[in-house]
């Protein structure tokens, strides 16, 4: 097992840990040479109706370690018996897929959930304006429950950079005053798009009215706003080539 | 003020709470005839963009109390400066709405969002077959920011129950293995119909392939299935009538 600190999480750490069965599963299947270890709880019980986790490190080469005290210097109050550690990755975005693009995303569960959301509208790119929540936080990764293995993404601190990277991208902007119902919006989903979403309390700013096409999810004035991971949800159902 | 004990939530409670401002201004706003009282912490400071939480007392008629120690007794760990109680109250469901039926739904922040998000898309009529998380748990009331005042429900211990009751709604039972795609159903929303959303974990069991028409989400095989919040909001805002 290669060098590394069991302790609670920091962004500046090189390395992040999959806490739980299922985003351990997805970190070994998609990422196995990412993996720097595993470890079980004593208390651990394989579910009956599948493989247990000792199979999927054998699967992957990986070994694996019982031991109670990692998952009481990592993952203390929460209620896991599995635990993976891996080494931070980079996956640069593809220029011709369609973007998914938060600015300034503050919350690990929302981010976590849309990007499992994303992954299963097929969407795998992702560009994250910062100041923003870290990607490899645990709860990202466990909200995502491992889809962010599947996911590649761009960490930038200007929107402006983006879009002079990405300048074929059409721009769709979901914002509360957009000036296209999102069910009457023309979509080119044969053109490179973007879905573009702001932070949790404050939105997109009315800069972004410019850029490209601003969407609105219709709504009752009884609820200010949607919760941005549902927001995200519906925009990324209604862009995604499933039917 | 009313006669209720401060203490840690409990189902059984003939009361419940509101944490927060936003759930609380929606109670003293939509409800104000079963508010017991509102407690202010010695902390809250008011923002400056809109009217504060005595303003808002004032006008609903209710004593405001600033009071610590009621924080300790029923949020000690919560991060929050206001606090109400009000009386458990019924809000029988319209007939001839559009339903939402919840089947088993098991965590709260999840019913919250889908209250909220029904709410949001203008549907009002929530059915909850038991078991099922508390409707008035502090943590569903906090998670739909108080969209639950706004709202009609019926908790039921039985599906069937509900089916024979309503016998004139359309049924669409959302399962990963539904016979239409969301994408392609033929929608009848002129009459009352029900979205019927499973558990968390489990979904809807087989049974509900013979009720109405079952719906499917589709969406990639990286993805086992969306967060139950995500696949209600797709769903809500599929069939809700803002265009």
């Amino acid at each position: 097992m290669k060098n590394f600190k069991l302790r609670k999480y920091k962004k500046e750490f090189p390395y992040s840990y999959t806490l739980g069965m299922a985003p351990t599963v997805e970190l070994l299947q998609k990422k196995p040479e990412v993996v720097l270890g595993v470890f079980v709880h004593p208390k651990y019980k394989p579910q009956t109706d599948g493989k247990d986790i000792f199979a999927f490190c054998k699967e992957a080469g990986v070994e694996c370690v019982v031991d109670e005290k990692a998952f009481n210097r990592v993952a203390a109050k929460e209620n896991v018996f599995v635990l993976g550690v891996f080494e931070k990755f980079t996956a640069p975005i593809a220029k011709e897929k369609p973007h998914v693009v938060l600015v300034n995303p503050s919350d690990a569960g929302n981010l976590g959930t849309i990007i499992r959301t994303g992954i299963g509208f097929g969407f795998h790119d992702f560009v994250i304006v910062e100041p923003a929540v870290d990607i490899f936080d645990p709860r990202v990764i466990r909200a995502s429950m491992g889809a962010v293995f599947y996911a590649r993404f761009w960490q930038t601190e200007d929107f402006t950079t983006y879009m002079s990277a990405y300048k074929t991208h059409a721009l769709y902007p979901f914002m509360l005053d957009g000036s296209v119902s999102l069910k009457e919006v023309q979509m080119h989903t044969e053109q490179p798009f973007s879905l573009v979403f702001g932070n949790e309390a404050t939105g997109l700013s009315a800069a972004f009215h410019d850029y490209g096409t601003s969407v609105v999810i219709k709504q009752s004035s009884e609820v200010d706003s949607f919760n941005l991971a549902i927001a995200f949800g519906i925009a990324a159902y209604t862009f995604s080539k499933f039917k």
